[in-house]
């Protein structure tokens, strides 16, 4: 819990340098409000692997991104803007050591996920999701979505990532 | 390549300690050589995501561990020992610093995969393999197999953790 804090309070650090183009899901202004992913998407535990993430700071968490076959296809042929239909998974942990491996190895080497922390998505449908890039984020601990007003934060951080259609990871051959 | 005598080394290392029950790869028997992977397993970027890993020491290297349906299956199902047909695959980049995403953080954080390093594969075969526990092991360089020499210290290694079926990955949730 300390761990999403930390998360949460580094993303609202980016957050608020940056304008927030689309207005606060506070407002009473429900067709106005940005949307966010607030059920997981089936099946993303099978799909295929984009690349890795570590994080330290205050995180000292381990990722793996995965994508669904829209996304992977788009990835590997270099499509961008992504296409309506990509969703991309973030599978965070608690960044380790692996007292196991170790062992074997003689020496504090080995780090290894911990504790699942939290599982991000990124939805790709430009039309819903059209206040905030065409991306709809999703924020998950436990299975459950975070508060709606805890999302807010993901669109402006993403935003700053213009090149590759507000998407940090990079494909890992 | 200083990260891949590093990686030997290290893996001899531990080599040393325990005896190598399979004849040495070098002796004119052929017959009771052990057997190595010298062929990359087909479509193996596709497979599932079992974990990810982390090792430093001399290493520095990020790791997605995938597996093979059989693999998956084994995994999920907690299978032991692990089934004939089943394959795993160690995909190893450096672990760098991402300056990109070290920028929108604000401060130094982030490490991603840089260059892909080496490729290893576990695939077990209980009658092919049977002189190296059921397993056959492949590390590959730049898509090319190192010397049958340098892998035969996978296998004394390995042979370490006898609880989980001679495998140290751990399957992530």
């Amino acid at each position: 819990m300390k761990r999403i804090t930390f998360l949460l309070a580094a993303v609202l650090a980016v957050a608020a340098v940056f304008a927030f183009r689309a207005p606060s899901s506070g407002r009473a202004d429900q067709a106005s409000a940005p949307a966010f992913v607030t059920k997981i998407p089936a099946g993303y535990r099978n799909w295929k692997f984009i690349s890795v993430a570590h994080e330290e700071g205050n995180l000292h968490s381990f990722a793996a991104v995965l994508g669904n076959d829209v996304a992977i296809k788009a990835y590997r042929e270099g499509t961008l803007p992504f296409p309506d239909g990509t969703i991309v998974a973030a599978l965070h942990y608690q960044h380790v050591p692996s007292e196991e491996n170790n062992k074997v190895f003689g020496q504090a080497q080995s780090f290894v996920p911990g504790a699942p922390t939290n599982i991000q998505f990124m939805v790709k449908d430009s039309t819903k999701y059209a206040a905030t890039g065409g991306w709809g984020f999703g924020f998950f601990i436990n299975g459950k979505p975070v508060e709606a007003s805890k999302m807010g934060s993901c669109y402006p951080c993403h935003a700053q990532e213009k090149s590759r259609d507000l998407v940090f990871t990079r494909y890992a051959p």
